[in-house]
């Protein structure tokens, strides 16, 4: 495309490194922000720009979070001998929007993956097992994605957690609430059968 | 969604207010960001200010451009004879690509929507008229979209252009090229009946 602005160029490259967005998209919304007030621009750049320099990492569970610890840490209604390790942080906002769970996190900032380069020391593992060692942490729930990556990590620290003697749970791999039998995938039913639970009677 | 920091939450909520991106998407862009150099979001944010504060708008055609007139209003090999009337940037560069057209350009900024409250008023109409009445130009071809608002901002703007006594011409509609006429729908390929046009014979 040839561009009768370097301005505009220039916003169009850099919108389209953002993953999902081509040319087309970035051309679109560059038109768009040029429509609107200046205001919009100059917040969202500053909003970006804040974001990226002014974010922190929770010391204790890399959460993202304004301060030195994230708000989940330093929840007082939080069930501290229990630790949710996943992947990264959208996974916490997931399990969170479910108020299903009242423990803490512990974000592994990836998952074992040979072909892509990552290894165990590449992940957030050793202050998993300190934060196990200090005895307080009763149970560490494996929240990880169910692919192959996910199980080589969740098997992997099962084995580094053993020693521990914490209990070591994974989430539950079955049908989907809501979905049809015969719409499974084979190894999913399979798998269900096979971890059935028992049915609670009255 | 209950974010976990007010910083990620200021940049999701500015990134999803971009047209066609909500609340998931601008969480996926904003995780993006974190995980690239801090010089990636710099120069994004960088890239959206300057665009949106320096950009300018031609003088004569209303083009986006760097300088008071726009590089193709002052192109040494343009044909100063013919202008295109389009409804927005986007349009010009479509036209530009298709490295057809050699003319200049006039950019209406919209077509006349009385349902969104857009009169003849609001574009670009009087400095076309301004333009066409100097005498330089010779033909006016409408390329505005084949929609009701396209079709009755080019009977508006035939009209007004009717005293100058400047050929005025509107882009061919009609089955695109590698359409099958089976698909075509009836409007399309009745309309390209009636506007046949004589087959070039050797």
């Amino acid at each position: 495309m040839n561009f009768p602005s370097k301005l505009i160029e220039d916003a169009v490259t850099e919108i389209s490194r953002l993953p999902g967005i081509g040319k087309k998209t970035a051309l679109r919304l560059a038109l768009h922000l040029l429509k609107q007030n200046e205001a919009v621009t100059e917040a969202l750049a500053l909003a970006l720009t804040r974001m990226r320099e002014e974010i922190k990492y929770c010391k204790t569970c890399h959460n993202i979070s304004d301060q030195e610890e994230c708000s989940i840490c330093l929840g007082h209604r939080r069930d501290r001998s229990l630790i949710c390790v996943v992947e990264d942080i959208r996974d916490v906002l997931a399990i969170e929007n479910t108020n299903q769970y009242t423990g803490l996190y512990h974000v592994l900032g990836g998952v074992i993956s040979p072909i892509q380069g990552v290894g165990p020391d590449d992940l957030k593992i050793e202050s998993l097992l300190s934060r196990v060692s200090e005895g307080d942490v009763k149970e560490v729930i494996l929240a990880l994605s169910a692919t192959m990556e996910g199980d080589t990590t969740s098997f992997y620290l099962s084995k580094r957690l053993k020693d521990f003697g914490t209990k070591v749970s994974t989430i539950a791999r079955g049908i989907p609430v809501g979905g049809e039998l015969e719409f499974t995938d084979e190894v999913t039913l399979g798998r269900s059968i096979l971890t059935r639970i028992n049915y609670a009677q009255e």
